[in-house]
């Protein structure tokens, strides 16, 4: 332990230097190039951008939330502090701390140049060599379970290996001159032309009708869109792609943390049973068998079931989760492709301003955040519910059935015969004169038939039914309750009714999350201003732009200087009249695309230039409205 | 006990009389008036019917319900059987019997004749003094609690005094001839002439956009949705409201049971609490006090306090029960309403045929009594939740406060200061900047400002917005038990997300129902049919026909005879054409209402008719579409 702070607080210091390095080079950079330097340097991560590269910024959430983890469950929450008195400030300290601490592994790879690629190298290497040294030296830790903080450390060095892989790939790509200009990707990016080319493209419209479909079918689609395929025209933006590692490594995290804290207790408790126990249980009146030995091998194999309960529960929560995040994801892109091409209905179910908002910007900061606490508590509580079901289910249906004993609860069923029967049959009865009875099909139609009868029936049968009912409602209960907690790790979806979704405070988050999610980052926008600057380039040798932020306000000084020639001016309108002449049903879209990309995509000065590319765009528009229905 | 066995015995030997008088009548009347007679005494409620007087029917539903709970409840569920054996057995044949020995109070009023009223009258009086007389008689009984059989039977003896007054009352109108002939009434009724009527008046729209409101606004606007007012141009369907009756007695009831099952139970073992409760504690090692008396004196204290919580409980409990029902109805006014004017999207969030199926018409069947199980369970779930949320409450936070000791949960928040401190500062920071650093407004649009920043912010706070997630996801897990319970009992909303809605077992059957309800008794087509009816009626002096069904049926072979005269056909068909001109958008909403009417308000052999109806409807059904949007 006391090399282990050592060690980190050189670190510390070795990376103040790093920084240091970094910001003289960030400054020497500024005066070369424009916009880049400091500015790149104070804020490496560009979380509404599709087309960078995901794994650095991965990688290093991943390193930092494992850090979390370990700061919540240890003794010692901070490396350089020896006393524990006040845990609880220190924590606080070192939730601030952390960030910082690994801040540069994320900025040496915000400079694009390879003195930072060399940096990060060096830095990655040196946090991955001493974690696993220090592992390897000292894998037991007296912290819970012996090898627990082991275990917890692999996904970290998964991370600072992937980082230390990284750098100098990058570093050799640099050096090879192959590596693309970060800065300038994004907009010059293929990803928004080749997704503006796909939903261009005419779909096959293989779709039968959900009536047609048989079951089967319907089961392996409902099987199919659980299981997540990435698709060549779509990337996630970064703070989701962020969001589902998050989500992965704290399902792993909390999952170990469930099995270290409670199974080699329990197996310690299994071990220690002897003779003695029997004299405990006759102090509390239970007599299992006359013989000691038979009643520690009885309480042996209990609590050995209790064991086998809870490791299933565990395990078969952790599954449902990894099933979630992989529905998640497929959920995810259906409601950013609905929303890129206007679908706000379908995916809110009611009509809103995708536009930045206070609320908004402050789910999206913290999104990622929320998703990690309720993977936890889904876990939790998930756990908790199927321990407590199994351990029902094995004590009072199955050991009971394997040994032939206390089978009072199927005793109870078997005596209700007569009751169960009735059920059975008025449930039938009511179904077989529904059937053959009371509706008649006549040339295609269906209406009701011996009407006098069926209301006797429904008069003579509402006493029975009211007994079918309590069981309904007791079936209500238990779907309900199964399908709230299996989807409570999931932001997704609403757990309310579909009036008052918006009170789910989780799902209410992950709407505003997309409000900023799409109106920052729509790819037919991007592919659009990406389409400008080239445009732009061609004609003057301008310097390239950072980001679609600069590249609007580039446009816009651009637009005042080099006027649309009245040629192009008449094509477009031309194009436009075409398109709506052919769509009379477009010009609905059309206004409301226009307010709304006049409202948040763009400032207000931009309006006048931005209607006319949306008028460059309206057949794509319209390619994009037939592929959607 | 035996007097009453005794005379429920003499009871049924005067209703199988009764019956077999009633049978002759019918005979008679048979002969003399086609299709009444056996077939109405058969099927005395038509439940599709809204005209109809409702009290005969509501009364006699509130009548074996009441007797279905003391059937559940006593010891012997039949009068005339003394040995409790095969009590089960006895229930089942009970739950057959009771409809049975009812019946004759529904019949009688069926025949619509004097003889039937001078009966009915005779035999709800009887019921009603044997009843009264009873409880008189011998209020105390050992079922339970001593007064609970009195109790029990308040709602019994209102709805045999409303039959008893009924019945009087129709046999009075019969004699002066001021009543209306129930049989025809139906489709001569003025009501639904009324709805159309109002449907076609236009509507004030002074309807503000929810932008502009007030939050007070919005808050009223949400308490009167609770509210239910009667609207003079709507009628609930007899099921419905035989519904909500059936759902208020329960209510009674099972709040009833949970009274005085626990209440006198607790206070007799408070009153019971002696010295020697104090020896009792000590042998489980607890000591309130020293002195023995004080010992006494907190335990009766705390029982007190138990018992509170427990009434409380289930007074809160039946409160947001009767606050449910009175929404439910708001609910089921505004989705009949919908689903006559053709919403279908908005009411099941998906498109549906309406149109009979076996399915539906087995939830048809029994819907009454599911509302009734479904209210049994959400109160007995309701109270055991509030109960001990107020059991919690009380002795955790009240009754600390109160003493000013066990203060330990406020300590353990007070020592969490710096932690809340700091969830409290970032929430604001976030928020706030948010607010003045991160938006821009422009020109009224809104947009990203200080992006570098905003990444910073967000990378730097991932840690403790893990933190403030943990406690949005206990929000989370509160809001959605809280509302899942509260609504249990509601069979009109959904407790699940909105895309498996139709996996709740109850809003499904509520769902199902509707559908049978809407294609049988839609008003409009209803005022139509009647319309019809009188047109055929001055035309030929044919006799009334009983119902829709058999109206359809004498318009069928009507129109055989008297073809619609050219000139009237083509006045019609310029109606047409000129309101599709004018309303291009409803060539949709033709075609769809005639496939749906075709499909379920008449048989295919109609179609031909109906279409010619539809067409002279159209202009109605514009006005009416128009009035919704």
């Amino acid at each position: 332990m006391e090399l282990e702070k050592n060690l980190t607080c050189q670190a510390s210091e070795v990376k103040v230097v790093i920084m240091v390095i970094l910001a003289l080079l960030a400054r020497k950079t500024q005066s070369a190039n424009r916009n880049k330097g400091l500015a790149s340097l104070l804020s490496p991560v560009n979380f509404l951008d599709h087309t960078q590269h995901k794994g650095l910024a991965v990688a290093v959430f991943g390193v930092l939330l494992c850090k979390l983890f370990g700061l919540a469950l240890s003794e010692d929450p901070l490396p350089f502090i020896s006393h524990t008195e006040h845990k609880q400030n220190w924590v606080i300290l070192g939730v601030f701390y952390y960030p910082a601490l690994y801040y540069p592994l994320l900025a040496c790879g915000a400079l694009h140049n390879k003195v930072g690629y060399v940096l990060g190298s060096l830095l990655s290497w040196t946090h991955f060599v001493v974690l696993v040294w220090q592992k390897i030296d000292c894998p037991k830790t007296p912290q819970i379970y012996k090898y627990f903080s082991l275990f917890s450390s692999f996904p970290q060095i998964a991370c600072l290996a992937f980082l230390s892989f990284q750098y100098p790939l990058m570093l050799f790509k640099g050096l090879q001159g192959t590596e693309k200009d970060n800065a300038t990707e994004d907009l010059n990016s293929s990803y928004y032309k080749d997704y503006v080319k796909e939903i261009l493209k005419k779909k096959k419209t293989n779709k039968i009708s959900s009536e047609t479909r048989g079951l089967l079918q319907r089961i392996l689609d409902a099987v199919k869109s659980y299981i997540y395929t990435p698709e060549d025209a779509f990337r996630f933006p970064l703070k989701l792609a962020i969001s589902c590692v998050v989500s992965f490594i704290t399902l792993y995290q909390v999952a170990l943390v469930l099995i270290v804290a409670v199974v080699p207790t329990l197996q310690t408790a299994r071990m220690g049973v002897d003779t003695d126990i029997a004299n405990v249980l006759a102090g509390f009146k239970i007599e299992l068998s006359a013989d000691k030995n038979e009643v520690v091998r009885i309480v042996v194999y209990y609590m050995w079931c209790v064991e086998v309960c809870y490791i299933s529960s565990m395990t078969l929560s952790a599954l449902v989760n990894l099933a979630m995040l992989m529905r998640s994801m497929v959920l995810h892109r259906s409601n950013l492709k609905g929303l890129y091409r206007g679908d706000i209905y379908t995916v809110y179910n009611c009509q809103r301003r995708i536009r930045p908002s206070r609320p908004a910007l402050v789910c999206w900061m913290g999104y990622t955040s929320f998703t990690a606490a309720h993977v936890v508590a889904a876990v939790l509580i998930q756990t908790l519910v199927f321990f407590l079901s199994l351990l029902v289910a094995v004590f009072l249906i199955i050991i009971p059935i394997l040994h032939g004993q206390n089978l009072f609860l199927f005793k109870a069923l078997w005596n209700m015969w007569p009751f169960w029967l009735m059920i059975v049959l008025v449930v039938l009865i009511q179904h077989i004169c529904a059937r053959f009875c009371f509706i008649r099909k006549t040339a295609g139609t269906r209406d009701l038939d011996n009407r006098g009868n069926l209301f006797l029936l429904t008069y003579v049968l509402f006493p029975v039914s009211i007994l079918v009912g309590v069981l309904l409602a007791a079936w209500r209960l238990l779907i309900t309750a199964l399908f709230n907690i299996v989807h409570m790790g999931r932001m997704d979806i609403s757990l309310l009714n579909r009036n008052v979704e918006a009170f789910d405070p989780a799902y209410r988050c992950y709407a505003h999350y997309l409000k900023i999610e799409v109106s920052q980052s729509h790819p037919v926008m991007k592919a659009f201003c990406g389409l400008l600057l080239q445009t732009g380039g061609q004609d003057s040798a301008a310097q390239r732009p950072r980001d679609a932020e600069e590249g609007i306000q580039l446009v816009q000084k651009e637009k005042k200087v080099h006027k649309v020639s009245s040629a192009k001016r008449a094509r477009g309108r031309w194009q436009l009249l075409y398109t709506l002449v052919n769509n009379p049903a477009l010009v609905g879209t059309r206004k409301h695309f226009q307010r709304q990309s006049a409202d948040s995509f763009v400032n207000g000065s931009l309006k006048k230039s931005i209607k006319e590319g949306s008028k460059k765009e309206t057949p794509s528009k319209e390619a994009e409205g037939a592929a959607s229905n």
